[in-house]
């Protein structure tokens, strides 16, 4: 275990504990293969009650991480949904005990491709077994085993972070009371693995990404303009037109001639800065790997129809949606509250909240629909 | 000029003749800069009536060319609106005369950045001045002159045609009695100037692209794979949810693995097919140059407002949107038939074609629209 040292006052309030845990028995993956071992990291804020009652897990989208909330040391920008996490806030850590955990495959220190494989300790690159959905909710099913969480009031995630709620839901029916989903759906459609393969290709294709073999740190230094690009296209599927108007409309560079072939308008400067920045904090082949199990993702795997699967949802379920989302579309939620209502689930709440920024409304409009998970918490 | 021969029956009824023009005089451009010598390829359809009063303008788009209609020797596949101009069809090449010219800038035979500059002859590769469409209306004005042509019938095109055929009827509101414009908008937005975005930086940032120094011949060969991902992500743009939807459903190759890391949907299938085989046959310079036309185009540039703009026009106006179009949305379209009301300008229609293909509905559905474009030409 290797808790983080934390300082700052917000985060004293939010007992923030980043801490990792190592796994010797095999994983079973979904695609047959074996992880083993293995490492989970994962962070909790607050303070969790003797009877176990009051945990909430928080599931993050595909570039995020165990850091939901709080500040680390020196750090100037918390976690990820820090406006929902907190003493107060919607996600209220004076009365819950919050667990964030880093998926499989990812590059913040649970075991991703670049994690040492044996026997030989040299990363596993390439040959790091697909993982799935399915696959991530297993591994923090049996973390919370060992942490002697058996169940939780509640689970939340939006994007990537709502598809782990929802196959909690489908997978272990029992372990949560409530279930909140927000921008996700029900199987990831063209248009959004269509997003991914552009940055999947632009990837694969940069010399410098070395078919797989580069180094980590010249990476983080130089930055992989593939995955720049592949980032920026990214960043459109996260907006919506309208977004995109309001933040950046036609504005262009001050210091830029409008006929100059390299002259940019602020939303080029916006996804370039974007895009480069990020190849500093993530990892490539994290990258495929997390795209590929969001492309495969789909909750009716191993049923005979969505709606069988849909079945086995015995929590209390929120599903929320955002009007413009351009990634996972407001109808593509709605299809499962359609089916639920079919199937006399009684104990579902869809909402379509009205938002034109797109799907990282979920990470930025905290004020349209903090409430509601406030609401379903404080029951 | 140089005419290519036709063979097949399809194109004898067309009387399909490709032309070239070479011009001496400078063209000067929006940026200040000069164009010295030029040339303009051009292909037309039809026969020229003895007063000069059934000529017909066609303008491609971003990679279209002057190719509109008909076979060539050996092809099968015709030009790219083909199921438009032809015998009988909507624009009839029994009564009219059509004319398509290739915008400078492009790569199939009008100056572009690969062509010759003077007076070292070679490419002009990043020399080569940035064009914007009111240079591409104005040469082909030039060019029309030369013809003898003074007036036309109507000017008609799509998506960076139907810009050229606004900035006609703005900047040479007498040239045309009708203009049809289809599937574009009075200024692009930030939401298309960020797909642009994604393919420039492809591009500019793909090795083998040598800063602009590339081999002609070896990329035509060899590919290149940021012009590739940059043609994805366009193709994204040019598509919907809905037509993804309908195309390519959530369909995997039948030869992939669900669980192999490069194992396809269709959908990415669809993409990478597209992407590279694009690279065979589009210049990646000229990608550069016209996505930046694209990018700076905005009908109001040179007057106060785009109602003063607007105002100019005295062409009888057909604007044709897509419901579901994801580049230049139909709203956009909707902007400039709001201001024309405004305005008081009662010779203009607008109709949003219900439809969920996406932008590349003005070259898919025809049927959808094909007789709105018959009706102003009979007139």
């Amino acid at each position: 275990m290797c808790a983080r040292s934390v300082k700052k006052a917000s985060d004293l309030s939010l007992n923030l504990q980043t801490k990792k845990e190592h796994f010797t028995n095999p994983l079973y993956l979904e695609s047959g293969r074996i992880l083993e071992p293995y490492d989970i990291v994962y962070e909790t804020y607050g303070e969790m009650n003797e009877d176990k009652s009051n945990v909430v897990v928080v599931c993050h989208a595909l570039t995020g991480s165990h850091h939901a909330a709080g500040l680390y040391e020196g750090d100037t920008k918390p976690g990820w949904w820090d406006g929902l996490i907190g003493s107060g806030k919607a996600i209220d850590t004076d009365k819950h005990f919050v667990i964030c955990t880093n998926v499989i495959g990812s590059c913040f220190g649970s075991t991703g491709p670049m994690s040492p494989q044996p026997p030989h300790q040299n990363p596993y690159r390439f040959k790091f077994p697909v993982v799935t959905i399915k696959d991530m909710v297993k591994a923090q099913r049996i973390l919370f085993d060992r942490l002697g969480i058996h169940h939780v009031k509640a689970i939340v995630g939006g994007s990537m972070g709502g598809m782990q709620a929802l196959h909690f839901a489908i997978h272990f029916p029992k372990f949560a009371d409530s279930i909140i989903a927000l921008a996700t759906t029900y199987a990831t459609q063209p248009w959004a693995i269509a997003f991914n393969k552009v940055a999947q290709e632009a990837i694969l294709k940069d010399p410098d990404f070395q078919n797989g073999y580069y180094d980590p740190d010249v990476i983080k230094e130089q930055g992989l303009a593939g995955m720049a690009v592949g980032r920026m296209a990214g960043h459109i599927s996260f907006l919506s037109h309208d977004s995109m108007q309001k933040k950046f409309g036609r504005e262009y560079k001050r210091t830029d001639g409008l006929y100059e072939l390299f002259g940019k308008f602020q939303v080029e400067s916006y996804l370039e800065y974007n895009g480069y920045n990020f190849t500093k904090w993530f990892d490539p082949l994290s990258y495929l790997y997390i795209t590929k199990a969001i492309n495969i993702y789909d909750l009716a795997r191993g049923f005979d129809s969505l709606e069988e699967a849909l079945r086995r949802i015995s929590s209390n379920l929120l599903l929320l949606s955002f009007k413009e989302d351009m990634l996972f579309r407001n109808e593509e939620m709605k299809h499962i509250a359609d089916i639920l209502k079919k199937i006399g689930n009684t104990d579902h709440t869809y909402i379509d909240i009205d938002s034109d920024y797109g799907h990282d409304a979920f990470l930025v409009e905290l004020e349209k629909f903090d409430h509601y998970i406030r609401e379903v918490l404080e029951r």
